[in-house]
């Protein structure tokens, strides 16, 4: 994230991720806004590029982040073709979750998520511990490690 | 809700809106399970069908719901073609917005989650007084009024 | 099919599958009419219902159908919350593909559509002969046999 | 169009628009394929880029493209994280409707598509002609200028 980025969409704090994206025509709604179910698959986009970024895969037997809770603010409204922002920080990290933050911005903070990800094997659906590997990652990405 | 939908989806708690539903393979991701923006859709269903049952409309310059901060737990995972019922109830109303507990049910509890919902004029965008005959069924279907 | 359904959606022709359905806040676009791609999943709902009802299945191991080809005509727009008729029959079957005309009806036809599906074991990828109860069933809707 | 784009993704024919894809994970259905209405939808994508390219707008009082005729042709299926090139190019123009030829890329043709397309004013539903100027850069991108 450069200071260029910083003012061009108002971003505010540290974010280790961040990914340029404009308003899709299929995001919309009759309301001629962002529906709110969009908000958070564009989060699911943030969320399974960093698991691969942080070694991990979707195989069926490898361990990989299911969405537990999920908080979500809907701050100000979004139209088709907006340019805007997605930023993402891990939060914390305990033995098998650990927690993301989400955030849209354009002129300021538009949108701020937050979900809690238990990691399973999807075949079997028994909770693994957070890969050593990726553990490290995330706190040098700024997580607590609550572990 | 009659005794056999409270038997046969593990439905606990008073619940003025049930709608039953079989999970669609649109709803499901590669994980073989319904994807979490998906539960967040169906409680849309819930919501916009619930606003017309209190005498709202969705046109531009009536007043209609917007989503201003969503909660969501996901308890356990469920597959293509489950059936389950989809609970609504609303929990409080104040002068401008009001909020909705959502819950999701098959063999118990599996999914629930919780919207604050702001009453706006979508042409101008400016936040309007909850409807007098809206509020007065809402508080009649439990909703605490905190007005 | 009963004639009051007929009467109520302007229903044309012989369809041996029905559903009712009424329009989703999210099958609506910014235009305030159904997405074209809304439909397709709408025909996708109906595609695989019917093939469970043919005794099929959706194991990776188990043969079922992929979409091949498809056609679409969309004649009138719908809206939110507009009541329609959703129908399907099968129009041909040859050794490892079948086909399906769709229709969308309220006062008329509104959406046709076509598709041609191959039967896939989705795990290996290849091809697999229409199994003989759902090609005796396929027939009995009405389907050509051109094996 | 570049001759690194032709090999990467074994693109053959001209087309004036392309765009680079990652696969996402909601675009991929319970089969980890791609769903078959997502690349309607990225299609969709194309489409209205275009039509801003072409200098057209999506307000409600201005000329704008709906969908009236779809072809689809699915040739081999995709997976999650695969990356891929879209391509649009025009076919032709009448006096109120002009054609999209859409294809997706990798490794070679994977989809092909083909949408007929009205200009109508969304508020009154008429249809109204293709504007001069966009009529100008359709031809100029190889539309067969049949009105």
């Amino acid at each position: 994230m450069t200071e260029e980025d910083r003012a061009a969409y108002g971003i505010e704090g540290e974010w280790p991720v961040l990914r340029r994206h404009r308003i899709r025509w299929a995001e919309c709604d009759m309301y001629g806004h962002v529906n709110h179910a969009a908000y958070l698959t564009l989060c699911e986009d943030l969320r399974v590029a960093h698991w691969l970024s942080l070694g991990g895969g979707f195989a069926p037997d490898a361990p990989g982040p299911v969405v537990a809770q999920l908080e979500a603010r809907y701050l100000r409204p979004l139209g088709f073709d907006d340019a805007v922002a997605l930023t993402l920080r891990p939060g914390s990290v305990r033995r098998t979750s650990y927690t993301h933050d989400y955030a849209v911005w354009k002129g300021g903070l538009v949108f701020s998520g937050k979900a809690v990800l238990v990691v399973v094997r999807n075949d079997t659906g028994e909770r693994v511990p957070v890969p050593p590997e990726a553990r490290r990652m995330l706190v040098a990405q700024g997580a607590k490690d609550e572990a």
